[in-house]
């Protein structure tokens, strides 16, 4: 038996968007699926490919842009005419997880209002973009076993934190914040040895997601000198369930800020483009933030071409985040401990003053862009709920 | 047809000591094998446990320390009486690969010979020990996915530098070094949200491997601040390809340096235990440096505990690496930046001044430990050769 997939004609998920997920219908398997308005395509029942019917997207991310491309439009003659109706869930009669094998994690720091806000709070005296940071997208590796699907929840971190005294004490984390951001999934790695030449991008990167990288502010004040943030992130990093293809943010492509100075020519791509992507940050229900991802100073392939700069090797699963989207306005940022200015503005949420997050408080993160012909296109969500400490 | 192996008296490979590693016999595939004397015993041959015919130890580390015991029993067994010929080759005839899968790559810095010496060279206007260093293990995460193994080239890295005019360059590496140290592979993972008791260290971790974390000292000290090294370390770490188990260092047990302050309660063992190991450093053949293990100031216990305060989950195949041994002579230092003082103090290798690393320099880090009885036990060697940079 055959169905046609009724799509809403305002939908942030219709056939030019297509977004990839990891679903299971109610007692069986995992399988990989299509998101269309509120239904989901098993691409394992539908298409003949093996690697549709493994449990992450590994396998069908390394075939490559080609095949990315004939799937996309193989998909969406499914929806022009008719799918078996066996093929087909609600989405909301699904379980999803996480839709891809994250080999390694990589965040960057490329928003320039986030980089200067969190250099104003904790360097106050001096000028708050060191001087690397026009000439290079700054970045560090993160936890990849630690990231989890839009939904886990989130226990707030043990750790040690300086206290007035100026000796340290160990315990539940006082600080605990939010990062906005948007990760980049590599489907076709790179060889150790051969940097990935910045117009390439798009031969290596598959899609998009949304990306909470919760940070424990005072672990990871206490910690990161020398080496960087550790267990003030390792606890969590929350990615959506849906994974955006490149194909679905062709309409979102702008040009970037001006870069000043000029970028190095390894960084210097021959039509540098970044995305008019628009965040939303919801914390207990209530929207507290719109950062613009159209802000971002680096752009995703410059990114992706410094990371491999050194020659370092990436791998179908590689997952790089832009770091923290903050604009200009106080509404933009991507943070907590900038909008409530390291803890001393605090925000009304629900008509209560609140700096950091607290037990039982939901932060959801949302976003869209433009599709073609006016429409919007959707980037899913990425939700999370903290939990009590499990051992205080 | 069965044979006796024959074990040479003075071998530091002898029936106490049994490394595990993935080997292939000429024109067969990897599997893994034991280490006796000079031969491998294929244990895929010998032991009736699938996880042996897989190209990784990664199945049989995660059957836990009972089935540890059990196989390193049976080994022992096999050697005393006679093994099936078929099973038994010369080391010198087989191939050797990456012995793990590595999930997620950590390295510490808990040397504080080293972490002093870095500080002076760095900041020397200050404390060379920063607030946070006799509190916590300082570490960080690395790359996982350039981990490879001893024996592999390593092509000199691009990158940005900063220069005398104080804007940076890109090119290769002028400061490229060593860093000596031990790196600790975990067998039995964790889940998230449950830290690991540092006293049920020996539940999870399988065995010890040499690690020699490569790093551009130049590209280093121009990008991380504020978030630690990235390109610098990211272009290769090479691991030893035979996996010293727990067991074999009983005898190298030995008392943790005095730690002031007191550790606190989730550091601190009801035995705590460091590890008597000489490694040496060998630059083009010439032995230039003897680190001791025995100085670490963290103990492999604590860096796991600390791993997982916050409740980061571990996963079979993590590696967590010492960071830099380095002892209080200048001739125990783990790192070419320590030995020859910046670059300021030529060290001589082979009757030439030196100081950072030149194209077609090989580096050889072995190590020993006791073992019962009054005999040594060796830990192999993690080799590698320096390539010139491939697009000058």
């Amino acid at each position: 038996m055959k169905t046609r997939i009724e799509v809403p004609d305002d939908t942030l998920f219709g056939p030019d968007n297509l977004p990839y997920g990891v679903f299971a219908p109610e007692g069986q398997g995992f399988r990989v699926g299509v998101r269309i308005g509120e239904h989901v395509i098993d691409l394992a029942a539908t298409l003949a490919d093996p690697v549709f019917a493994e449990p992450n997207l590994n396998a069908f991310m390394a075939q490559g842009p080609r095949r990315w491309r004939e799937v996309r439009d193989r998909i969406r003659e499914l929806i022009d005419n008719e799918v078996s109706t066996a093929a087909v869930h609600l989405l909301s009669d699904v379980y999803t997880k996480l839709p891809v094998r994250v080999a390694d994690y990589v965040d960057f720091y490329a928003s320039i209002d986030h980089a200067t806000n969190l250099g104003k709070l904790f360097r106050p005296d001096s000028e708050p973009l060191l001087p690397n940071w026009r000439h290079l997208p700054v970045g560090y590796h993160g936890r990849a076993g630690t990231v989890v699907v839009s939904g886990t929840d989130i226990v707030r971190p043990h750790g040690q934190r300086r206290t007035a005294s100026g000796t340290p004490d160990f315990g539940p984390s006082q600080r605990l914040d939010i990062e906005a951001e948007l990760g980049f999934l590599v489907g076709v790695g790179s060889e150790l040895g051969t940097p990935i030449d910045i117009d390439q991008f798009a031969e290596h990167v598959f899609g998009v997601a949304l990306v909470n990288d919760w940070s424990a502010r005072d672990i990871q004040a206490w910690e990161y000198q020398p080496l960087g943030p550790f267990l003030g992130k390792s606890f969590a990093t929350s990615q959506s369930d849906w994974v955006t293809p490149l194909a679905a943010l062709n309409a979102a492509r702008m040009p970037l800020p001006e870069q000043a100075p000029e970028p190095m020519p390894y960084l210097h791509g021959s039509q540098p483009w970044g995305l008019d992507i628009d965040l939303a940050v919801h914390w207990n229900g209530e929207t507290v933030s719109h950062p613009p991802y159209s802000r971002m100073y680096w752009s995703p392939a410059q990114m992706l071409a410094h990371l491999t700069s050194n020659g370092a090797a990436t791998r179908t699963g590689d997952l790089y985040a832009s770091g923290t989207i903050s604009g200009p306005a106080p509404d933009q940022r991507g943070s907590f401990i900038e909008l409530s200015w390291g803890g001393a503005e605090p925000v009304m949420v629900n008509g209560l003053r609140r700096t950091f997050l607290e037990d039982g408080d939901e932060v959801v993160i949302t976003a869209s862009a433009p599709g073609p012909d006016a429409r919007r296109i959707g980037l899913g969500e990425v939700r999370g709920r903290i939990r009590p400490a499990r051992w205080a």
